[in-house]
């Protein structure tokens, strides 16, 4: 049985389920941030992934990079699965301003999360959603 | 025609061509670390692949993280396409262990590249390439 790892559950806020993964926005409002967490037990390592899903998890890559372009506009798009705190597979989904706080450096480490206030939340949240619909 | 960009080239050391993707080393012996660059002109971002070619690049990917894991028995395996620097789409594979300078952290900016001496070098290639046959 599918359990989300606590540490993400207390870093993100669910956005929805798609076929293969959860989405989980990071509650993080520094960079437009979406995560991946495929919905099986045990992957650890990208290469886990079992053959026969590894194109739904290059179609929900692509849709959520393409939702976050949608909606922010962002000069570049990060992708990445490391996991090196975390052990359950996620792959993150960042969208990079050549004006963010990290650029062009990747995000992780660099500033302290910057938790989304309730009206800004809730726009990014139905923004988004509207976008993968 | 695809040709290599020119901060990748100084960085790293070219292992071989495969059906998808150039294979390169980077240049820096504090990590075991594969770069995968898809030959293919004007590609920028992960996404930006097109659908028919998306399962070339995971099974190169596979491929690559099976073969650091055969030839150097990491704890974890990172995968990332940031590209915030070099705009040429390229996947970086890299094994990572719990004793390396960067861990738990993403390696980038974390130490200097530590370029590989001329037997280190032979013998790093000697087993990748052993391992990719």
């Amino acid at each position: 049985m599918f359990v989300l790892h606590e540490r993400l559950e207390a870093d993100t806020i669910e956005v929805c389920d798609w076929p293969f993964s959860k989405v989980l926005l990071m509650n993080d409002a520094t960079y437009p941030w979406l995560i991946l967490v495929p919905r099986r037990d045990a992957l650890r390592d990208f290469h886990d992934l079992a053959p026969e899903d590894r194109p739904a998890m290059m179609d929900e890559i692509d849709r959520a990079s393409v939702a976050l372009e949608d909606v922010f506009a962002p000069d570049k798009m990060n992708v990445a699965a490391l996991g090196n705190m975390v052990p359950q597979l996620h792959v993150h989904v960042i969208a990079r301003f050549t004006s963010d706080q990290a650029w062009p450096g990747p995000v992780w480490g660099v500033v302290e999360a910057k938790p989304y206030g309730e009206a800004a939340l809730e726009k990014a949240l139905d923004a988004l959603r509207q976008s993968f619909a």
